[in-house]
């Protein structure tokens, strides 16, 4: 194992470390109520995690994705010394099958891959390397993006946040649980609202757990009851995180950002969306072109041990929302800010 | 026990139903999963069972409340012949504070106790009667509104509703669900939306399972996706019901109502509320007059035993919202409809 030193302190909790060969995913299914570490030594058992949602948010899916081609090859390499780079080829493309709509998923696999040819003898070391590199960047990414979406922020702003961007869905500090965190240290914000998130909960069970950790106080509310907030003039900052950014602005993220975004445009309140620049996906033209994973019924239907509806009820379960670039009024990458996207501007920074 | 037939056949279950001298209400807490009766013999009890949920639904708390004065009165005349009336007060007292928004509670006791003062000799018969009536009265009034109501909509309408505003929630047949009910035996409906309606699971546990009785086909969604669904133009018609409308044709309903007119309004889908005249409010000014309820944080923090968010977090839990009268096309009532309600057109219609 490196000692190499992380260039932020890291949080008390991670939700992807590698430790003496092994990749440890904090499974955020079973917070806050228990912390459970999940042990993981190869590429196909982290694939069933990312599906099964033991680590979920974008930026760390992507970094446990990473880690996990690391053991991809490293099993390979094991059964196969010289053949190592065809013999993965099919857990690697299990993994890049885990979950459709976060492309951060498919560019740190890529990431992987592209060092493949240059690599001379055990691939183990090299890639190791690179998976905590992916990391590292993420981590120094969001502090950059705290502070550049933080001094947008007035004075005693209100600001809600949906689903989790924190240090749970990245690889430390956060996307837009950053912004959130370091505005909260510079005095600039009055309150903090968190909508629950269903189905998954990761408002309810994650942002407040997070926040709660940093002493930051946080109001839980249920998804639907956002609307009322923003009429009540409670809110100046929708802040959210994004699962992938099309070339022309259009931002794919939880679903429900999108019911908050129409609100936010309908009583004027501002739509930050704050992601690495990994998110953005210059090949997707436009929002309509992101594949959105639609999930079991019964993640609806039912809750954990306990029946909610009724057997046979049909529901439909996307887990995501496509968010048009025409309601964001700005995204926030650790390259720099994009007021009012649009794909002209896109191109500009990430062309 | 009256044999008086009701107007219309009643659904196999009913949620207010009086027999044997005795109040049974069906208990909603544990639909769809355990069909349990409670049997209440004093308006105390019918008071905490309104309080706890076991019943819900403007109108047919209005329909409980109505029958708990029958148990008030029999009770206060056996204790005290000749003073029963000042005798029942506490008891009378205590049922109007069960639920502050709902403007039926208020309305059925008020009816009821206007009736005391031409009583000689035993209440029961005569208040009996009135309650009887009261609750006849609201599934005529049902059918009515769901004539005028699926009169309004096109062939091919996609509809959704929020909460539940039907057979459990009325005397029988619904309102909103009435709608949707004499809609689709029209042939006018093309597909029911249901939202899940969040903390309480109104939508998900009790609207569902009723279409389901009906075999009219349902998609449950979370309140969240409400808006993906409009902006994917699967919706024409968001149809609710009310807990109070106010004078200037303002609508306080389940929390979420708001954030799904505030959405249909964005797609220029339409909005309609169907409730009984008995929930209108002509002494309410405005929205800003009507009480919002605020319930306990552990409905949003917990779901039955399973703990969800950290304990001790912060959480506001209003159950109802506002959605004012500029974002409503229709209001349904048994009197008629108005459309784009505004201060004038309800004075016309109930002053």
């Amino acid at each position: 194992m490196s000692n190499k030193k992380r260039p932020y302190p890291t949080a008390t909790f991670a939700a992807v470390k590698w430790h003496t060969g092994i990749l440890t995913l904090l499974d955020q299914r079973q917070l806050p109520g228990e912390v459970v570490y999940l042990e993981h030594d190869s590429a196909t058992a982290v694939a069933a995690s990312i599906k099964a949602m033991v680590v979920r948010g974008a930026p760390a899916i992507g970094i446990a994705a990473a880690y996990a081609v690391v053991l991809a090859a490293r099993s390979a390499y094991q059964s196969a010394t010289t053949s190592w780079r065809t013999a993965c080829v099919a857990e690697i493309a299990l993994l890049t099958e885990a979950r459709p709509t976060a492309v951060n998923l498919q560019w740190a696999v890529a990431t992987m891959c592209k060092a493949f040819n240059a690599i001379a003898g055990d691939p183990e070391p090299v890639l190791l390397n690179l998976a905590r590199q992916i990391q590292d960047d993420d981590v120094v990414a969001n502090h950059a993006m705290g502070r550049l979406g933080a001094a947008l922020l007035a004075p005693a702003s209100g600001v809600v946040t949906h689903c989790n961007a924190g240090a749970l869905a990245t690889g430390g500090y956060g996307t837009a649980l950053g912004v959130i965190r370091t505005a909260f240290k510079n005095g600039t914000i009055a309150k903090v609202f968190v909508s629950e998130t269903r189905p998954w909960f990761q408002g309810a069970r994650l942002t407040s757990w997070e926040l709660q950790q940093d002493k930051i106080p946080v109001q839980l509310v249920i998804d639907a009851a956002i609307a009322s907030l923003m009429g009540n003039g409670e809110i100046d900052w929708l802040i959210v995180g994004a699962d992938r950014i099309a070339a022309n602005g259009d931002v794919a993220n939880k679903i429900g950002t999108y019911a908050h975004a129409v609100s936010a445009c309908y009583h004027g309140v501002k739509v930050m969306v704050v992601a690495p620049s990994s998110t953005v996906d210059m090949t997707t033209a436009s929002g309509a072109d992101i594949p959105i994973e639609n999930r079991a019924a019964t993640e609806i239907t039912a809750y954990k041990t306990i029946q909610i509806a009724p057997n046979d009820i049909a529901a439909s379960n996307p887990a995501f929302d496509i968010t048009p670039a025409k309601l964001v009024d700005v995204i926030v990458t650790e390259k720099g800010i994009i007021q009012a996207p649009d794909a002209e501007k896109m191109l500009a920074m990430f062309g």
